[in-house]
């Protein structure tokens, strides 16, 4: 490994290194995406660097429980989106994983494919270290994406918890991928994933039960109120091992984003799109503000102010409201 | 419906609902979880009234992604735990539906067994409404079935996302349930659940592939790290749909119950068990400190501080740090 690349790889200097990224320097990228997620103190450093570059990347949230091909997919959808002549960032998310570094195996295991396109940037990262979770530090790692010229990010997690609600709400477009025999409609209601799907991908298709699955889904659907101009989730059926489908993928997520930027009816401009971004925005704001917070109530008293009220009120002579307000009155908000 | 029943429904009398609960209304310990679920006002009244009667039951989580049988589990256990005389509250915890009231469902299609067992409580919830989130409102549910005289509080999640892992936190031990096919090691890793377990339960041990999910999990467990005196998860089979190797999940959690009250080596008389449940206490005040400190942050100027800066952020004209600190500034912090 040269100098220079040994710098890099350790480097927090953000004007250089942000630099390196918007030239397309994949090592520049990485590191970046390993500030946002140490929550490095620079951070705001490089916030402030990327901003005038954010805002114009496509951001497509993908999730689904273990096993329905996730990567897979995800691997056909990056082709297919180089087909195109985009460039392509993916963000391998893993909200389960906040004590191990489960995301570097991940790294390792996936999506080879593309290891030799320069088109394509493709990182994983855990919550480890960031206060304010992944909720506030996706869409840091988004920013440093877009700021090297991703036409195009992928958001991949794992599992439909409410991690993945959260990190869903930070994508234009949502696809769910299912597959057959992975759990029935009603285990579909309980993940609560009908509300943050604007496209189901029915992976393995060629499966027995897939039809079924196909139909339970387009069922659920049907059931859900919606207004007029309202989007209607879209169900697809691919075989991402086999490339097939990913055509119908790909069109019915073309569909969602023309839905997304119609006009709006006296908005004066402004559309679907514009008011997810706000909402988005609003949250990771949000979610800075409140890792802020926790840092300082951390810090109370050197950090003994929490656990002291944590022991009077595991022994039932506190309750949890009265110590909370006694920790907000010493942090004098 | 009697008058005495509508008005205990309907209830806010927090010295009428929490003496009822005391003394075994089933209808009290509803309304006042749906308090609980709803962060009604008289919540910190309702927190200092049980306050005193809490500390004492056994609290074990159950997770597992959808479809390994987790509600045939926890009925099972149920009867086990009935069958030693004792008093069990069932909390059925959806953290991945924060939209709809997927919680409801689940009351009407489960657990029907115990409908006439005045020593069950079973009640499900969802996050809505709560500022705090589940991590926040699944302790305070707890100390009602607690303060009802529950002995053991069973707290079931679907899925393995970090809102499982973080209400699997609350746990005094925890079970994972897997099935045969669900997923192989590598899943299970890129999940988390190797670091929240202390039982895993193979259930569905009569189908193919038992024995290598078992394999798999136990030799998961021995690549793990662990110093004299710690915790080795146990790995135990079940077949709950036939009510097999009931006995054998018992039996692991007791053996993990003894570890947990073991006396810790110049512990002075502490023991695990408050070692976990000081930190659990730590977690439920830091909630809803943040909690009710998102809502200062929601109602800033009106309400329009955040939307008003999350759109510079959106379009590109400010970053998120800079408009964090400036929110932080508005609440005078």
């Amino acid at each position: 490994m040269s100098t220079q690349a040994t710098s890099i790889r350790r480097s927090r200097d953000v004007p250089t290194l942000v630099a390196a990224a918007r030239e397309g320097d994949h090592r520049a990228v990485a590191r970046l995406v390993s500030l946002v997620e140490n929550d490095d103190p620079v951070l705001p450093e490089v916030a402030a660097a990327l901003a005038p570059h954010t805002g114009s990347a496509q951001v497509i949230g993908l999730t689904g429980s273990p096993g329905v091909g996730k990567s897979t997919s995800t691997n056909e959808l990056v082709r297919a989106f180089r087909a195109r002549g985009q460039r392509v960032g993916v963000l391998a998310v893993d909200p389960s994983s906040p004590f191990t570094g489960g995301a570097i195996l991940g790294d390792r295991v996936r999506m080879q494919d593309h290891a030799t396109d320069s088109g394509v940037y493709i990182r994983s990262m855990s919550s480890r270290g960031h206060l304010g979770g992944l909720a506030a530090a996706t869409p840091q790692a988004v920013r440093v994406l877009e700021g090297a010229g991703c036409d195009v990010v992928l958001i991949e997690t794992v599992g439909v918890g409410q991690a993945e609600v959260e990190i869903a709400s930070l994508a234009d477009t949502t696809l769910v991928l299912l597959a057959p025999g992975m759990g029935d409609a009603i285990q579909a209601v309980k993940a609560g994933i009908l509300e943050i799907a604007d496209v189901f991908v029915v992976n393995k298709a060629d499966r027995d039960g897939a039809d079924a699955t196909y139909r339970d889904i387009q069922g659920m659907i049907g059931l859900g109120e919606r207004g007029p101009g309202e989007w209607r989730p879209q169900v697809v059926r691919s075989v991402a091992n086999r490339a097939e489908g990913i055509d119908d993928v790909m069109a019915a997520m073309d569909k969602h984003r023309e839905w997304l930027t119609r006009p709006l009816p006296g908005g004066a401009g402004a559309h679907e799109l514009t008011r997810r971004r706000e909402a988005r925005a609003a949250a990771e704001v949000e979610a800075i503000a409140l890792g802020a917070l926790r840092a300082r109530i951390g810090n109370l008293r050197g950090g003994e102010a929490l656990p002291t009220l944590a022991a009077r009120v595991a022994a039932g002579k506190l309750d949890p409201y009265a110590a909370a307000k006694e920790l907000l009155s010493t942090l004098e908000v």
